[in-house]
């Protein structure tokens, strides 16, 4: 095991009724900004929860952070926070929202324009204290430091971090009106996080590996029973907490990680516009079958632990493990083929030469360049 | 799901050489108590490591804290740490000098009795900050706000909650020179901590069933590495690891817990100076056997995912999940029954006395009653 530091000291507050608690949870006399998104927070009922439980307080609200959080959204919410000299954001919503609270939180108090501490980390200097009331599992924003920002202007997507959420509540409940297809991306966004801490090599610590295992053994197990029913409680609450505890850092202690699939997928993102997770679904396979050597023994591991496949040699094993992996995501109603999504060959050379003018190497064992990019991506074209 | 509160703030700094990472945790003005258990520290180097780091610190030092550690003990370390105007408390050596840190920060700006504060927690008033250089893996101490204190002239022995270490260091090569049976006691604690958080009912949450397995798996897994080679880094480490997570409230988020077998056990050590962990060697296999029908399923989805039973009836498989949990604390070199250590029947006749007394009933179905600890200790006699 390798050595590591671990503290994450977001209180996390969970289940029916609990946003409720938000008015015991804020300062009392914290001068508020609120984040939203696009409005469904209006359809479902939260915010008419979140005002319920601040009544009496005072706050301004920022509407219309999109998906994928661009800084020429975050921007007009910084200015907005300055003119009425707000000390605390909440974030209301997804995890986008989660994602751009803690970039606008970093830059109320900042001189410098937002897009220059998402390239620069050293230049963060006071971030406003922030939570959020998480509508949507699939990031774990509501517990980790992270967030990934676009920009527009110049077609990049990168991650940034900032500090953990002071606390962040979970009511299952406001996930029952989720579309389909957000249930899909946030189910596989969840699975592939797991798996960017836990596909690397075996043998680094068996509690850390059986606790990946167990995220993705429930999901799994939960995602037949949410597209059955949406408002099965208890599934959408095994769902919502394996999405905070996939990357909250407890299954990542004393271990190395891979996060190529999230780096290519990114790319995907910010050129033709496709969901995080959806990437994700097509990525994730591809890399897997181009590392197959170079991962055997964690994919047999895998294979037999989280699907149950004990029978062939260990290539054929590893080979069936990235079929079913594959297969759960195809069952989800994802895309696991960019063709499927009309991308081309365009936006595949220009993905790799991306990678190639950065000089980037990705994965655990820092050998995915951009050749082994342009192999991945040309294996899911079709 | 059970709604459910959760915050953990301790910062978890782990792995070789990591007693040298004190000096920059400890605030610089930091006027210092260290604490400290019967000298073995001195004889593994761990205090020197201790010393080295904290060069250039005044610090003033308590020894002498004992295993399930007296009240009496702690009032002279109180009244020095109260001499000396300390404000700050660290714990250097295993579960024992964690938990007595626990109340000593407590009781250094307090006017009342430490005692006063175990039996009346809403008496608690300012905690000195404290941390722990964990030498003994087992009680999670580390890592949580609990803590178990003995008094002598009672007889009695009780839990009390007080605040998270700001920061707990663990290096598994402190483990090295621990004799055979603090390991065992170790491991068996561990195991049974997860066993109270995990053996109630089934489908309360998949993901914390998953967890708690999780860590039962590693444990079994990494107990006979550990007999073959104490030096074993890898497997001292995720032992190390697991015994953190196995109370730290990570595996216990939305289910119900037992904490029965503790209970009981507690009164062994109590009434004839038996360790901890020894005693919850004897007590759960006899609990769970008076308990199997109520556990069953639960006992059922044990025996299949942890100790790989699959043959049988329902009743059947939970009676050898029960066994191959015998055998296991056996493996460990522990005694299972109370005959072992010349336990009689005036010592049963004591602790029944005590829970009816008291009308205690435990378990997380509240219905373990005096009669039933009645029915597990006759169970576990012979």
């Amino acid at each position: 095991m390798r050595n590591f530091t671990f503290q994450n000291t977001t209180k996390l507050i969970f289940g029916r009724g609990t946003i409720a608690k938000l008015a015991q949870e804020i300062p009392a006399h914290a001068r508020l900004l609120l984040a939203f998104g696009g409005g469904s927070v209006k359809r479902n009922g939260v915010y008419d929860q979140v005002v319920a439980a601040l009544k009496g307080r005072e706050w301004v609200e920022f509407w219309g952070i999109e998906p994928n959080p661009r800084v020429e959204t975050l921007r007009k919410a910084v200015a907005l926070g300055k003119e009425h000299d707000v000390d605390f954001v909440l974030a209301v919503g997804g995890g986008s929202v989660a994602d751009a609270t803690k970039l606008i939180a970093s830059s109320i108090r900042s001189a410098l324009d937002p897009w220059d501490l998402v390239l620069n980390e050293n230049k963060l200097g006071e971030i406003l204290p922030f939570a959020t009331v998480m509508t949507l599992p699939a990031t774990g924003s509501e517990m980790n430091r992270g967030a990934v920002i676009s920009n527009d202007a110049t077609g990049e997507k990168f991650a940034f971090y900032s500090r953990y959420p002071e606390f962040s509540i979970l009511d299952p409940e406001t996930t029952f009106s989720l579309p389909d297809e957000q249930i899909a991306y946030g189910i596989c966004d969840t699975f592939v996080h797991v798996m960017e801490q836990y596909m690397t090599t075996t043998g680094q610590s068996p509690l850390m590996d059986r606790w990946a295992e167990g995220v993705l053994q429930t999901l799994i197990e939960v995602a037949p029973r949410i597209r059955a029913d949406k408002h099965n409680y208890d599934a959408m609450a095994d769902y919502m907490l394996s999405a905070t505890m996939g990357l909250n850092g407890f299954i990542a202690l004393g271990v190395s990680q891979d996060w190529a699939t999230h780096m290519i997928g990114h790319e995907l993102t910010a050129l033709e516009g496709i969901s995080h997770g959806q990437t994700l679904a097509i990525i994730l396979p591809a890399l897997l079958r181009v590392l197959r050597d170079q991962k055997q023994d964690k994919l047999v591991q895998y294979g037999e632990r989280v699907w149950g496949i004990v029978e062939g040699s260990p290539a054929e094993r590893a080979k069936t493990a990235i079929e079913r992996t594959e297969e759960f995501f195809r069952s989800l109603g994802l895309a696991t083929r960019l063709c499927e999504l009309g991308v081309g060959e365009k936006t595949v050379e220009e993905i790799v030469r991306r990678f190639s003018s950065r000089g980037t190497v990705l994965g655990e064992g820092r050998n995915v360049d951009a050749e082994k990019v342009a192999e991945v991506l040309r294996l899911c074209r079709s």
